[in-house]
């Protein structure tokens, strides 16, 4: 990566896209200490000609399972159940900590490729995350797993208090479902959420027989059964939702907690049902999106999933009141409002976390166009510039990194990932 | 383009992989005079070193309208009706043929450097896609087009018999729909297919509304109504088919037509229902594959339109029934079979129409893996040469090309591309 000067300057961006709709032309951007300073006419310190450059802000992958990129194709063919039980079986027998590092580095190295600059992550080793956040300066949310089959909640608990934040990481309260933890799991799970003052990220009403599953054990649907235990807050994050009911976003809606949208993933696995999101977007919840891991997507790239995820609605609805703008504050303010971060706008005072995209074969190129290129024709192959924290990545070589980490896999795990 | 002599080898390929899901390891592939002469151990005369590609067979994309291009994000977030009229109009009194041969230019510089080695064209300009594709060395199907708002069917009748083919374009016939023409025009070009000896390609049962358009006006379905006319035989590709009625799908395959699915167009604008594609698959009928036009899609990139063409199916049908593989024999095989040339299969005597993808980015890479990265996660920015009857294409010289006339693009015409 690059560390410039505190203070500089890109200078005559082509375009300057806000989620709000607002679209800036020829126009600079100050970065002072990894935060915004001004976007307008102003130059300060090192200049960076940015006239080739589309610049939106950072995009914020909300649901990942780093570690799996080691898994991509690993068990394609198979609906959730059976795919999540072949998982697990390499969970528990050959996904050592060690690979399970090497499976963090790639994901942060591809998701910096294609423009994330802040992912929320689900899986068994935070420590290793927190530390290649750090090392690649790269926002990473996430935290130990509480998930009954594999680990002892109360062991999951200790580790969790003792997870250390740093200027890159955050702990976060991972939780994998309702139906893989006891009621007395989930009680922990929120003490704890509430006492480091975090939030809790789960699994919720994925498949329908996750519906009947919980309604037969508590006689409640997922997200009532949540609401009962007084998990439904602020501080919840229900990722998928695909099975939702309509009373249930009353809920969601009432309590002011995130939900995230993962189309690719829930296509990918068959588990039917849509998340309803024009009704989630009526009700004025904060939708986030998220890629999942990859070995139900199995890509990495915010921009694919914006594109599906609004192809999936106008399937689902039989209409396009779904817009591409919808889904790119999903992906931009949303998610900074999901991580409690000040981002995801390009204007003062603001994060300095961008993504410079370049223009020369985003055509025809207007400005009534942005939107539309960004989510149903762009991808992560036209980015050339992340910037995270004032800290400006290179594409190059970040791909460089990519290719040798990518060799280091082949060269001495490769034979334990295969099934 | 590179021109090799007429005798060369792809050598020690790291994997070969053909749509009947057979893979080879580390074997060479000679080509001679644009045909393959051997896959195996042989060499013969220039050797070119393949130990970091995957090859491929060249995607053929079934379904487009290549002068659209420059319509990309011309008007999105509409129905199909409401979308028709607005392009249809922007057809009528903008759509100069000098633009509408730039559009060609660029759909075929982007889909070369995307992996399509053969496309299918409906619009007004087959002469000059004819011309372009004998200098781009890309194989194209395109004709005339019968619409009866725009144009006299007795001089699309007249212009057809008056286009020739070359060594990289052959004629067929176009027809917008049933709907928007008259039975007497459907005969003209049926009386027109049989005399050139070529195929019709037409968009069938869309929407719902045609449906009931077709139904009420002619008092049978879409291809029922074909059917009756005695249009539906080998020499027929329809395209879409979202609202196919079950006793049809036996129509199509007593009588050997082609089927073309478009999954992206067809959720981007909300056509609802969706493309039986296990249905025909049990009945052996041949599905091709299309991205449509830039303006519904916006993307021309094959490997996502497998993709997304997996993720439909299994949304709509909620289990796993469609498999990588499928979509993969549908641009590649199924893709040559209607073409009616040689093709698709990386096999002696088989045409030198080949993919060669950077395998550095593809991981974690084993022989089992493959299908699923090839549709899941690899896509057109991995793709490093495109060999056409035999003619290397090298992909920086492709984006040179395309990027020159972007910028031809954005100088001239840029203004009258909004709406």
């Amino acid at each position: 990566m690059e560390i410039r000067n505190n203070t500089y300057t890109l200078r005559n961006c082509r375009y300057i896209v806000n989620p709000t709709g607002e679209i800036r032309k020829s126009e600079n951007i100050v970065i002072q200490n990894g935060i915004i300073k001004s976007v307008g006419r102003e130059l300060e310190g090192d200049e960076i000609d940015c006239s080739d450059y589309i610049v939106i802000p950072g995009l914020v992958n909300s649901h990942t399972h780093s570690p799996m990129t080691v898994l991509r194709g690993y068990y394609d063919d198979a609906e959730l159940e059976d795919w999540l039980n072949k998982i697990w079986e390499f969970e528990k027998t050959k996904f050592t900590k060690e690979l399970m590092k090497i499976g963090s580095e790639l994901a942060i190295l591809e998701m910096l490729g294609n423009g994330t600059t802040a992912f929320v992550d689900m899986y068994f080793n935070p420590d290793q995350v927190a530390e290649l956040a750090e090392k690649y300066k790269i926002r990473a949310f996430a935290g130990y797993t509480f998930l009954d089959s594999l680990f002892d909640p109360y062991e999951i608990d200790k580790k969790q208090r003792r997870l250390k934040k740093n200027e890159y990481f955050v702990p976060i309260i991972n939780v994998h479902s309702i139906y893989a933890v006891s009621e007395n799991t989930l009680k922990i799970a929120k003490q704890l959420a509430e006492e480091l003052q975090t939030w809790i990220h789960i699994h919720v009403s994925e498949t329908r027989k996750e519906l009947y599953t919980i309604k037969k054990r508590n006689g409640l649907f997922p997200v009532e059964y949540l609401a009962k235990l007084g998990l439904v807050n602020q501080k919840l994050q229900m990722v998928h939702l695909g099975w939702v009911a309509s009373w249930e976003i009353e809920t969601i809606k009432r309590n002011g907690s995130t939900v995230t949208y993962c189309p690719t993933s829930n296509m990918k696995l068959a588990t039917g049902g849509s998340f309803p999101f024009k009704e989630m977007l009526k009700n004025g919840i904060n939708i986030t999106l998220g890629t999942d891991g990859t070995a139900s997507n199995n890509s990495l790239d915010m921009f694919q999933e914006m594109k599906i995820g609004v192809l999936l609605q106008r399937q689902m609805y039989w209409n396009v009141e779904t817009k591409a703008i919808d889904l790119f504050q999903s992906s931009t303010i949303n998610g900074y409002r999901l991580l409690g971060i000040k981002g995801g706008l390009i204007k003062e005072g603001y994060v300095g976390d961008l993504v410079l995209i370049d223009s020369h074969f985003v055509y025809p190129l207007s400005q009534d166009k942005l939107f539309s290129h960004l989510v149903y024709y762009v991808d992560g192959r036209y980015v050339s510039k992340v910037i995270v924290n004032g800290i400006i990545h290179d594409k190059d070589n970040i791909l460089r990194i990519l290719a040798e980490k990518v060799k280091l896999l082949e060269n001495s795990y490769l034979d334990s990932t295969n099934p």
